[in-house]
Order: C-alpha cells, then sequence, then structure tokens
C-alpha cells in the first residue's frame, strides 16, 4: 500500500534552548484527519563506532548520559561535521575518544532514533586494524574505554548499564556482517 | 572502574512546548571540570510489541513519522499509562495499532534511547498466541499492518523504512529469544 503523506498545513517554532529546537506541525492526513504533532528540528547525522581489536575484543566507551543520570556503556559515537565524510567523522571520533585509530573502516548498516520525532541517522561504522593515535577530544572527564570479547554478546546484553536501542542493534549488525564475512571467505 | 558520578549544581527549565520540557543542568564532574548539559525531562516508559503469529510471520505496522516526514515500519509501540503494568499496557497497543489480542506476552528486554539527552525505558515484549479482538486506537489514520517472515529477518533489515534502532535490536532480541526457547526444548 502506498500511501499519500499527510500534508504539512502550517508549521511554527514552539520552543526553543540551547541546543533543540522544537517545532509544532498542524497535519492532514489523508482522510482528512487533522492532528498537530511536534518534533524536534536540527537532528544532525552521527556515527556509532564499532572498534574490534586484534584479540577479537570489542572496545566500548563508559560515560556520564545527561538523560538518564548515570554512566553508560555503549559504543563511541559522535556527531558528522558540516561537510565531513562519514569514515573521516567515524576515525576522529574513534582517535578523539578511545585513542586509537583504524586503518580498516566499513559502513555496516544506517539506523534511526525514534523517526517519530527527530529526523537522524546514525551510520554504524565497523573498526578494524588499530593503531595508537590519540586526538584531544571534548569530554569533560578522560573516557572509559572498556574491552569486551566479541563472541561474549549475551554478556554485554546482560550488563545493566548497556542498554542504548543503537549500541544494542550495532552489536547485533557487527556480528552478522563478520559471520558473512567468515562464510564468504569459506569458513576461514 | 567505579567512577564518582558528576555533582549537580544547578538545573533550571531552558524550554517548553506542547509536549517537551527541556532542562539545563550545570554539572561538576569529579575532575572538577564543569559543564551545563540538556536534557529532555518526562521522558515516560513505552513498550515495543513483537507480535508473531501462527504462521511465524512477524506483524509490524506502517505509520507516519513527523521526525522523517515518511512512513516508517517498525514494530507496534506505544506509551505505557501511568499505573499500567507492562504486559496491559503491549496488550492494549497490539489491540489498538494490529486489532489482535495476545494470550501469550512475555519481556524479552529493556532498552533505552538516548539516554544522553532523555531517561526513558522502552520494553520489547513478545506476542504470541493471537486473535482478533480491536480496540479503537488515537491514530491518525488506520495503521497499515505489515505481516513478514520471521526467518526473513535479512529481508527486514534491507527494506528502506525500517530503520529505527529500537525496533532493529527487538527483531534480533527476540530472533534469540526463540532460538533460546528451541534450544532449551531440545531443538524440537
Amino acid at each position: 500500500m502506498t500511501r499519500q503523506k499527510p500534508r504539512i498545513l502550517a508549521r511554527r517554532l514552539a520552543a526553543r534552548s540551547g541546543i533543540f529546537r522544537v517545532e509544532a506541525v498542524d497535519l492532514e492526513f489523508a482522510n482528512g484527519e487533522r492532528r498537530t504533532f511536534e518534533r524536534i528540528l536540527g537532528g544532525t547525522d552521527s556515527v556509532m563506532i564499532v572498534p574490534v581489536d586484534a584479540d577479537d575484543n570489542l572496545l566500548l566507551a563508559r560515560e556520564y548520559a545527561a538523560g538518564s543520570d548515570d554512566y553508560q556503556l555503549g559504543f563511541p559515537k559522535g556527531v558528522v561535521d558540516a561537510g565531513e565524510e562519514i569514515h573521516a567523522a567515524a576515525g576522529r571520533e574513534l582517535r578523539e575518544e578511545v585513542g586509537l585509530a583504524a586503518a580498516r573502516l566499513e559502513t555496516v548498516h544506517r539506523v534511526s532514533v525514534v523517526p517519530g520525532y527527530i529526523q537522524h541517522g546514525t551510520r554504524i561504522v565497523l573498526a578494524r586494524d588499530l593503531h595508537p593515535d590519540p586526538l584531544p577530544g571534548d569530554e569533560p572527564e578522560p573516557v572509559e574505554v572498556v574491552p569486551w570479547p566479541l563472541a561474549d554478546g549475551d554478556g554485554l546484553l546482560a550488563r545493566p548499564d548497556f542498554t542504548e536501542a543503537r549500541s544494542i542493534a550495532a552489536l547485533f549488525l557487527v556480528q552478522r556482517f563478520l559471520a558473512r564475512e567468515r562464510r564468504a571467505a569459506g569458513g576461514a
């Protein structure tokens, strides 16, 4: 079924803070139904990097999350700067947060977060062939880097601080990507 | 490493719209570094329901997403009302969006969305033993229900409208849950 998108009757700025702008949108659906929806503007695209080291460990970042007011374990991530190429952004964030550069970067998938409320895409980027090459970042305190065996996804999922849907999706997507790669290489 | 959480020095309402309230929080990290973070208040918990029918089809919902201004395919979801039990909310949303009641509901996992900016938990609930029992919902137009073979997760991931990290995580988490169940039943 191909549906006619709702028609936008009016748009106005409903609120603005230091980093968020909220827009109210008056919509008319194809069936004539009218609703006002709110959405957050200016969602910039981001990258989430899944670094895998030579010992088949995932490298995770443990950082303070203001929304949940606790420390969250997840894959390093960051905003793609204006005009910046995806893998350049991934490589930069990896150097800033984990202190490693990657000779091999591959985009595994693109995901969105809450598309009902925000226009945003996150590219999941697998990073391999790592070597130390730190870059100063803008983090308020040094990021705690937590290595985790790639083979122990179940243990990672059981951790109470590994909850973000993007990180969970990234874990499974990278496992699938690597399993396909192994099959393509004839199980080698 | 157990880290001391940053100290909250001050909090103030930075913006408010019809549905969003943004709070600015002045933080002092354990190393003395000070930052002002913004977070969205009042994130209510929600449920995402993964319905599996008797023919081993997933039942997905295709709905207009205002943030991305397009139709998105994902698992049915909704807010848990105040005082409502998780499975009651899951059963209600499934009846409203898909028109089916489930005799069997199981919580598979809890995920968060963007914990850096919002306090929010989504329970992933597997729904089985389905029978027709619709309930009127508050959707602006009827939800398009899309059946998808559970065995064809790859085809679902290849769809350009199946992007939300929560739905992708839910797909993999339910596949893992069902695989464990089969193993526990001796491969039957």
